[in-house]
């Protein structure tokens, strides 16, 4: 089993633990702004990273950053399958193509 | 192969290709901050979406998201297995012990 | 008369121009999460114009800032001068206190 | 004497400071990337605000951001005279033309 699904796994559980004993709980607790307010954070955090610091900071950065999109796709409901499915359909095409099918600049 | 694996490959073999065909190769020719300046801009679509759209939106930033953190790694040369990895690490701790160990707030 | 309660004038009659003569009218009819995208997005190319550009590109993304949370504010009917007293207030408190008062990390 | 000119003369006095009794000493000990993360943050929280809170949190979320903003330019040695002289230039052209002219999407 991955680690991705077993985070997914791991997350659903403890949304439903105490908030006192599970940091996922204390954010679910907290609310979906709160969760959407560590997302920007920790993509902020990501990008500095890759434009000051080192490897292993990235690694971490880009690791809080999952975490917490993880955290957010299953406070909505949303399994990361959704998501990867939606990848491999684009997939299919290919280059600026691809791009242009997302229809963003 | 799952997806994840499957968009490292492809993201390493469109680098090296032409800007005019590939919307990786464009973005790496831009250069870093421009790779993360779109990281930064996905993120922020994804907390909108996620507060204010529908599922298949949230999906679809975060798909975004995903891939442009993708392209980052690649740009920056780290593995995405590296940042699994730290994952998997952190998981062996739980709860707010877990986030205790990554000394955030 | 100063170039931000100018600004804001400007802003003020420029939503209600045509979305087709006016970029102000133009994102206002896009909504409020397509005005908060612009937020996120030059807030994410003032952080990397400060890490890597030069003077002129930090000037640049800077001002563009500003205007859009202008524009943000004006689509919430909130007078800049509202944001401006809220300055004038923590400007009462001092150095760390202020930081207290505020109640972030 | 304005409000965000008399804010400029405060933090540029602070900087000086020592980081034990002045918030803006702190963030500038703790260095430029630091001090970008902050206004990545707060520009988060004023669009989330924006999209889920009431007029008094995005008053202080925008009083932040700005805040933080004038922290970076007064690190980065840049007068906010730049950046309202850049706005006024802009002013001098309208509308969609405005827009062209800063040749962003």
């Amino acid at each position: 089993m991955d680690t991705l699904a077993r985070l997914e796994t791991t997350i659903a559980r403890r949304r439903s633990a105490s908030p006192d004993s599970s940091y996922v709980a204390k954010l679910n607790a907290r609310g979906l702004p709160k969760i959407c307010e560590k997302v920007g954070e920790e993509a902020t955090e990501t990008v500095i990273a890759a434009l000051t610091g080192g490897d292993t900071e990235l690694i971490g950065e880009a690791a809080d950053l999952l975490f917490h999109l993880m955290v957010l796709l299953s406070a909505k409901g949303i399994p990361l399958s959704d998501v990867l499915a939606e990848l491999d359909r684009r997939e299919g095409t290919s280059g600026l193509d691809e791009k242009a099918a997302r229809n963003t600049d």
